[in-house]
């Protein structure tokens, strides 16, 4: 999902929603990932998954679902004019991603503070957010810290 | 680098501290990473990063810094025998990390709690670090939690 690039860091208000996208992941997809980031049986085996406790089947590691909800953030366009990086990112995972299941990936804006030393950035705090699209269940939650051109 | 698989959570101890060995990012995979999940010109593109007003130059993703971190924890083999998952990371990144500079992982016991709900397992809150090698800079810090088998 595209959307048109913001011009300044000032064209933001608290509260601002973005829509990301509908995004899954397949199994292959899941265990490749882990395969170089995450390497637990429960990412990267099915059938070993199965005798995981808390899961009981293969799902997607949390690192992976963040890239995803950070590659549709990054993919849209939206801050790629006036992205200057960032230096926080506190995720939670509240219930588990299978294989397949579709997620509706969304931000909203908590707060904007202009910098006090830089003034030519100002400070964006976004939350996203990750639902299940089956049953609206919060798969991922992203509160993360974006400087931004002014 | 390698450990000996914990029996439980009740191995651990508070202060307890783990090395996970030194890593490094190389150009090509940092631009690889990026183009799928942080579409930024200052992770994918060294000549564009030159102009990234607060990088001057190619910078990993923070979500490939913390894969690397979390793929030397889960590759080590230290929770394998218990890990049943996690739900939480909260990252900073307190200074970029450029390709080829060498960083080294550690990770330090924070707090255990057994789970009140379930007696089979515990929380685990483990603060991994991400240190430059060159100049002792510290590049990731990662607190997150991890479910462990009893």
């Amino acid at each position: 999902m595209q959307h048109a690039p913001l011009r300044s860091f000032d064209d933001l208000t608290v509260g601002q929603e973005f829509a990301f996208g509908t995004h899954a992941l397949g199994e292959a997809e899941i265990i490749d990932y882990a395969s170089r980031f995450d390497r637990q049986p429960f990412h990267m085996d099915a059938e070993a998954a199965r005798a995981a406790p808390l899961f009981g089947g293969l799902v997607a590691s949390g690192l992976h679902t963040m890239g995803v909800v950070f590659g549709a953030v990054t993919g849209s366009g939206l801050f790629m004019a006036i992205s200057l990086g960032g230096n926080r990112i506190d995720t939670r995972w509240p219930a588990p991603l299978r294989p397949d299941e579709a997620f509706a990936v969304t931000g909203r804006v908590l707060a904007l503070k202009p910098s006090r030393t830089r003034p030519e950035l100002g400070i964006c705090t976004m939350l996203y957010e990750g639902v299940r699209v089956a049953d609206g269940v919060t798969v991922i939650t992203m509160e993360g810290a974006h400087f931004l051109r002014r």
